[in-house]
C-alpha cells in the first residue's frame, strides 16, 4: 500500500511540511495521562468525594500515590481539595471549572474505549 | 464549602458507592497517555507520514522513543506501518480505523487545551 500524499488529507498548512503537534494538547495529555490521572478525573466527574471514596473508586492505586496525584491535580487547577471539621478532619476533593471543562474529552475517551473493548 | 452529597449528582448506581472507573477507559487512557503517544497520534490524525516526517513533527523525541512507540501503537492495532520499495525503503505509518476513531478525543482534548492554555 502506497502512502497517500499529505495533499490528499491536507492539515491546512501549504508548505508540505507535517504540522507540529500543538504544545497545549502535547501538555494536556501528557498530565491526564499520568499513571491513574485520567481515573482520578474520571471518578470525580460526577461530583466532589472524600479521600477514601476516590481510594475505593480506583482499584489498584495506592494511597500514598493517590496522594501525590490529587496533589499535583490541584496545584495545576484541576481539582479543589476542601478540609470538612470533625475528628479526624475529612477531606473531600471536587473538579475546578477547568477539570471540569474536561468531561467531554473523558466523554469522547470513554466511549471509544467502550466500542473498541480496549480492557 | 460543603462536599455535596452523591447523589446531588448522581452517578447512575444507587448504592450510594462511587461508581468504580471503567477500565476500558482505564486502559484507554494510559495506553494514550504513555510519554509521546498522544503526540505521535495528534500528528497523524490528518494522515499517512514517513518516519522522519513524525520525528519532525513532534520535536523533543529520539528516534529511538519513536520507534518504540510507533512499535507498541501498531501493536494495539492504532497504527498501520507499511515499507515502500526503493533504496533504502522507506518507512510509512498512519491510524487504523482504531487510530481514526479517536479524532474526537483528541479534539476535544486539544480545543480544552487551547482554551486553557496549557503549554
Amino acid at each position: 500500500m502506497e502512502a497517500r500524499s499529505r495533499t490528499e488529507r491536507s492539515t491546512g498548512t501549504d508548505s508540505g511540511q507535517p504540522e507540529p503537534v500543538c504544545p497545549d494538547f502535547h501538555a494536556a495529555v501528557e498530565l491526564i495521562g499520568k499513571r491513574w490521572a485520567g481515573a482520578i478525573l474520571w471518578t470525580l466527574s460526577p461530583g466532589p468525594l472524600f479521600f477514601a471514596e476516590i481510594a475505593q473508586a480506583v482499584p489498584g492505586l495506592s494511597d500514598r500515590l493517590l496522594s501525590r496525584r490529587l496533589r499535583e491535580l490541584e496545584e495545576v487547577g484541576l481539582v479543589e481539595r476542601s478540609v470538612h471539621k470533625g475528628t479526624p478532619p475529612r477531606v473531600s476533593y471536587e473538579l475546578t471549572a477547568m477539570g471540569m471543562e474536561l468531561e467531554p474529552a473523558i466523554r469522547e475517551l470513554g466511549a471509544w474505549a467502550k466500542r473498541w473493548n480496549l480492557s
